[in-house]
């Protein structure tokens, strides 16, 4: 399982090159909802997203010799972008499998940072098994989006960070991270636990597509028939990984279900009353606090904001409700 | 003049009250300009901008006595809900002056912080002649926008704030500041040139409204024949003050002039590549930094994004160039 040292050498290896993210705090927030809230900024994260932290430990802990060989990658968002830019900090070839269909922002980001991009159809064709074949063509190393330890050791520097930043006014009573495959989630989980062993660490989660939360409260990983229909893109996943697993099922007190309005809610009010962009499954955990906040009343709870990556066009039409959202 | 001792002063009055508020970077932008930008974000400070400073200093630094008879500022924007905010945190009365045109987001703000709202026709009254009656009737202490010492040197808490946060990785080569009626301007000269005397300090004025360029040009104060047409509206003061102007003259190099269409620029960069809203007058000094960017190759630059003040459907027009700007 992930341990904690596993985190702390993560964070040494991202210091100077991630951003140490600010943490926020807004007063009408806390009144609106009776607690005391802290944000950690993670949409202000090198290339818009925790993912980064992530992407660069995995490509970080890999010998000279593994380096030179390239490394492969799948994904839609933010993943292929953290490891295209990983790779070229650490001089190394980057190959990324993506959907031909993959928003155009990030096609372009990611062959912007010098990796080759892969297309494939996503309804004809399976992603893993063109990965899989690319790594093994290559000799390069595969890196999973979330099913990794060094992944989710990386992504749990947010967690660490957000402790060491706040601690000086009192421990958190809570944690809430959003989660898609799980990644983030079991990485904050075992970083917060090891630090203050009381918190209580949440998922939050879109409600159509729960499986994290099913998984959690059946005790085994559920796998969704279909891909879910919300538009916290960020958590389209099926299902979450072995290894994200063990840790959600051990230190996880409860995933938090949140409708897609609220989240769009929440986006509107970090913009509005914060001036932050915040893309649909970064406010996710704080749409989730919204959501359920009488669970959590008088309370001092940390609250991950994950991501900002989405274009202004998108932006404008979710949060002026242009394009509904149900 | 505004000495150091003031903002210092200031700075110890706004601890625990006043946000200390992130200073952030993007490789993106220092790559795109050839120069590290070290960004102050008075966006995330409280009610939305840097006004809180100067305006909760002066209602602190009142008597009890004078502090029981209320407090009197115009103002069409920040500065407004920046002493009615203040006053509120310190149970003091608030008399408001706003033209009967302000932004009605502006007007219900100031009203929220349970501030008394006095209506006036921009066109036919004369605002400074209203305020001064009221302060007289009521014997309540004027506030003024800029032309204040106490607003000065709680503006200056700004500087002092950058260059403590960012001085462990060097002295900053320039500080760049927006300035309508020069409040944030002089108060942040006081202050970096007291801390980092080899410090190079430069006003950002919209082309249109260039008034404290010309009073710095000709070594006296300018007054412009009419309201400035420019988007920046936090920077339509048609002249500085003579205490602001005094700093000014002594301390700052020159005044950066920008012209709109590169306010938006900076406006949608940071929404894109930064995740961070900012009003136009907000993102002033930021576009002063691209327009010039040849003054400031290689070097190490401090930038104030002053405020975030502004409504979504303004923010798209503007960003998305529904609403045309020259």
């Amino acid at each position: 399982m992930l341990q904690f040292d596993d985190v702390r050498a993560a964070a040494a290896r991202l210091a100077g090159v991630a951003h140490r993210t600010p943490v926020v705090r807004s007063r009408t927030l806390d009144e609106l909802l009776g607690m005391q809230v802290l944000l950690k900024c993670e949409n202000l994260q090198r290339m818009g997203a925790f993912k980064f932290r992530g992407g660069y430990n995995a490509v970080n802990v890999l010998s000279d010799a593994e380096r030179a060989r390239g490394v492969v990658a799948f994904s839609s968002g933010n993943h292929a972008q953290a490891v295209a830019l990983a790779a070229r900090l650490h001089r190394c070839a980057a190959t990324i499998v993506m959907p031909h269909d993959a928003p155009p922002l990030k096609l372009a980001a990611t062959g912007g940072y010098g990796a080759e991009v892969v297309l494939y159809d996503r309804y004809t064709e399976d992603r893993d098994a063109i990965a899989a074949r690319l790594s093994e063509q290559r000799g390069s190393v595969l890196i999973p989006p979330f099913d990794h330890l060094p992944v989710m050791a990386g992504q749990g520097t947010t967690a660490l960070e957000l402790i060491e930043q706040t601690e000086a006014d009192g421990p958190l009573d809570a944690l809430i991270v959003c989660t898609g495959g799980g990644g983030l989630l079991s990485g904050c989980a075992v970083a917060a636990k090891a630090l203050q062993p009381a918190i209580k660490v949440y998922g939050a989660e879109p409600a159509r597509g729960n499986d994290v939360q099913q998984s959690l409260r059946s005790g085994r990983i559920v796998k969704l028939d279909e891909v879910p229909r919300t538009i916290c893109d960020g958590q389209q996943t099926q299902a979450t990984g072995p290894q994200p697993f063990e840790v959600i099922r051990e230190l996880v007190t409860d995933i938090l279900d949140v409708p897609d309005p609220v989240v769009v809610e929440a986006m509107r009010f970090l913009f509005d009353r914060m001036k932050l962009v915040v893309e649909p499954s970064g406010a996710c955990a704080l749409a989730a606090l919204m959501q359920h906040r009488e669970r959590f009343a008088g309370q001092r709870v940390g609250v991950t904001l994950s991501g900002g990556n989405i274009g202004i066009d998108r932006f404008v039409a979710l949060v002026t409700g242009v394009e509904r959202v149900d």
